[in-house]
């Protein structure tokens, strides 16, 4: 089991959607990927918070396998994000992004990190994604979030971070996006030229979609009775899927489909209940339970 | 191996997609339906066609195991239609629909047809569909086909379809739209109520999400690197799905989940080409290769 270095935000988040809202609660990239991650690794975490995020708020870190020494604490407020979603919880409409402390932020690797075989970049400025790669000793797998933001108005840095990057996370309009290309095959193809030989096309409730060196894998989503809040969903995606693969003495192509199903498991807790208090709850029995629910799902015999 | 007897349109399709065009090709949902459906068991069709319909037309259904003698032939043209896809081939405008010998069709089952184990209604006026159940001795299993125009236009004659067939075949808006409900589980528990214990909700590019008994089974799309012309793919997987649960000894899970990958094997073949060409080629070594595809692209091992 090999511990997982992960820099992004750490926010608080208000969130409406039509079954409720919450105000103020803790997310953030890092946070949603460092709980999913931790149930199955021992995760460190490069973010920054203000002085506003306060012991309660710390509380969520605690009694589990993260490391907070990447945390930094400074004057001012913490990142602070308010999103509303329609009736479908498909489309969500931002309300302000206040970027706060996280403007200014630098990611400055603690020298415990440096040795991190796990790296995951969240969805961060691709010239903050060099710092961290910059300052990990050659990285065993390197996994990076973008997004259309970065893809338009970055797009020099972020060819830079992909050509040092062993996977990419995205969803499939910025597949199509990235590639110039509307086949997801040839899209495909065409953004692993630039570098990362994984990609994980992110597709909502339909699933996942991934390339490995011996041909695609897919997961539909799971049909999920109460659907509450998708916020995190991408990154508790990430957190289960690189976590489960830190634990693994191998990255090969089993372990790779196992571990997009511990991330679509960890994904299917998150949109459950607001924000992260599904997965802050969920159990390890609960973990291999819907794990085999996928199996349950997909599974059928050859003719 | 019990025969199947299929009831829908036959025509003739001009298409136009980025990839090219093709003009008054044999087409409609019967023959997309029987020339799937006849690469597992026998199959009866009852459609009728107008005397434009000749002899070198009449050849796609020679040498396979289809029986027309539920075909009719009227004097006037044949049911025309004209599609254009637009360039990500998922949204498709119609040109023109001319229904021509279609609009006075009167479904009229020969006495060797009566006896039919597996029915299809496709998706015609729910009255047509009932007057071919009212016809056919209490099939083993039966599914119909749907649209949102009929969801629409004739609600209380489809509610007597559905209170009268084994399943329902229908994409996820036209689920939602039927249901009054956008969760898909939800969804499909209201539906399940009105009659059809199966549903099965085509996704597109996105596979298939089915019910069955003991739980939900669900497929994602074959990643395709050609993708030429999406006409019939859901006739086509109708046709593989109920060709091959007739080709079975019982109708249980397991054969259910096999006769969706077999209908998305047909459904992936026939996108490749235009119109019927690549589903009248298709080897059953090919199609024994691409439901092993399927099985790679989704297999994965429990935790």
């Amino acid at each position: 089991m090999q511990p997982v270095l992960v820099v992004g935000s750490v926010a608080l988040d208000s969130i409406e959607t039509p079954f409720g809202s919450v105000s103020r609660v803790v997310g953030g990239a890092a946070t949603y990927f460092a709980i999913a991650a931790a149930h199955f690794t021992n995760v460190r975490v490069v973010a920054v918070v203000g002085d506003d995020f306060d012991d309660e708020r710390m509380k969520i870190f605690q009694n589990r396998r993260i490391d907070l020494a990447g945390l930094q604490r400074v004057s001012g407020e913490t990142f602070r994000w308010k999103g509303r979603y329609k009736d479908n919880l498909d489309d969500r409409e931002t309300i302000y992004t206040h970027l706060n402390v996280f403007e200014a932020f630098r990611p400055a690797i603690p020298p415990t990190y440096c040795a991190s075989p796990f790296v995951f970049l969240g969805n961060i400025h691709p010239t903050l994604q060099l710092e961290v790669l910059g300052q990990v000793e050659s990285p065993q797998f390197s996994v990076a979030d973008t997004m259309n933001y970065w893809i338009e108005g970055t797009p020099d840095e972020l060819r830079l971070v992909l050509s040092r990057v062993d996977g990419l996370v995205i969803n499939d309009a910025e597949a199509r996006q990235l590639s110039g290309e509307s086949n997801l095959v040839k899209a495909a193809r065409i953004i692993q030229a630039m570098g990362p030989k994984l990609l994980i096309i992110k597709r909502g409730e339909h699933g996942v979609l991934m390339t490995r060196p011996n041909g695609f894998f897919a997961v539909p989503g799971l049909p999920l009775e109460s659907v509450c809040d998708p916020t995190g969903a991408g990154d508790t995606f990430g957190g289960g899927f690189l976590g489960y693969l830190a634990g693994c003495s191998d990255v090969n192509d089993e372990a790779l489909a196992r571990a997009v199903i511990a991330g679509s498991t960890m994904a299917s807790f998150s949109v459950e209940a607001f924000g992260l208090e599904r997965l802050l709850s969920v159990t390890r029995d609960e973990i291999m339970q819907r794990f085999s629910e996928f199996k349950r799902l997909t599974h059928f015999e050859e003719l």
